[in-house]
């Protein structure tokens, strides 16, 4: 059986770059967008149209009262989001499968937790995350630090419901996680050869 | 200025056994109930008295109403209480600056946080915990998973309501901890000898 490790993060921790280290220094593979590619290949839908779907909080279709109509449209996207979610259940447990490997949140701990993988939480204080952002500012960020964290909280909260409704998990809470490592004080490149070497 | 580690943990993760190893492998000085023996050196009480004043809840004696009157007995022990409190802080404080050192409990992640400490939090699902506490189960404790559990949930609580109102910070939230390790997959001493390679 594969060794497989999760990991979930922060915007702005770092968690995908320890991620990133942490395959490189095991020799495992990483899976981060590549769930999409994988996804796509098994589809007939767009690495586009999949990210914007799994990048939705996944029951927003659903109607709030019981009874409420769908307009046939509504069905349908519906529909088409589902098959994204099965798709991407079965890509990530398909990549799994296959080799030893470090996968990048999309409910990966959840969805692997019978295969018993080591699952890790990166996190970071605000502070920190919002230097972090600054410094590997992407064009259309923010470039002030009051903006940045409104957008990181923004993100967060996104990735929160996203975990909440498709896990009926509480995203984040320690928990679910085998080690939850906090990369406010640490350099997270550091943090991964150190943990490579723990998981050995 | 030294170096300082902070072990806070759930009853029976094996989280002292983990900070003792930790210290014995770093070459760093272990506290735990050798800071009841600092505040008895500083004070007039005894050791069992003390033990029995921090492990209370600190606020327990104040009136849950203003305006509510003490009785004069209920005031001296709550001005005992306060110095013991007092004492504790300073204690922490002492032992801190002699040389580099590892705490167990006692909300020394919280007194010492501007000593910049590493602060980790040890913790474990139920079942692990129990099995922990029914294998090196002491005199008095119960001998069955069921009441095993009630045990560690009424401890935990009390370490989380001592803690909660002793720093206004709630027990166990990852934010306040660098390292959150999860024990119930690992052996806790191996755990220890690997951290202390990182923390080298």
């Amino acid at each position: 059986m594969s060794k497989i490790i999760t990991v979930a993060r922060e915007f702005g921790s770092g968690g995908r770059q320890f991620a990133r280290k942490l395959a490189e220094e095991l020799g495992y593979e990483y899976y981060d967008k590549e769930v999409l590619t994988e996804i796509a290949n098994n589809t007939d839908y767009s690495v586009e149209y999949i990210k914007s779907v799994v990048d939705r909080k996944p029951h927003s279709l659903f109607p709030i009262s019981v009874g409420h109509s769908f307009s046939s449209g509504m069905d349908y996207q519906l529909q088409q989001m589902q098959s994204i979610f099965t798709a991407q259940y079965e890509a990530i447990h398909n990549l799994a499968g296959k080799s030893d490997c470090v996968f990048v949140g999309r409910c990966a701990d959840f969805i692997l937790r019978e295969e018993n993988p080591i699952r890790i939480f990166v996190y970071a204080d605000m502070v920190r995350k919002v230097e972090r952002c600054l410094e590997f500012r992407k064009e259309g960020e923010p470039d002030n630090p009051v903006e940045m964290e409104k957008l990181i909280k923004k993100l967060d909260k996104a990735r929160a419901k996203y975990y909440n409704d498709y896990t009926g998990q509480l995203w984040g809470d320690k928990q679910y996680f085998d080690f939850c490592i906090n990369t406010s004080k640490f350099d997270e490149k550091q943090l991964a050869v150190d943990l490579a070497k723990m998981l050995k």
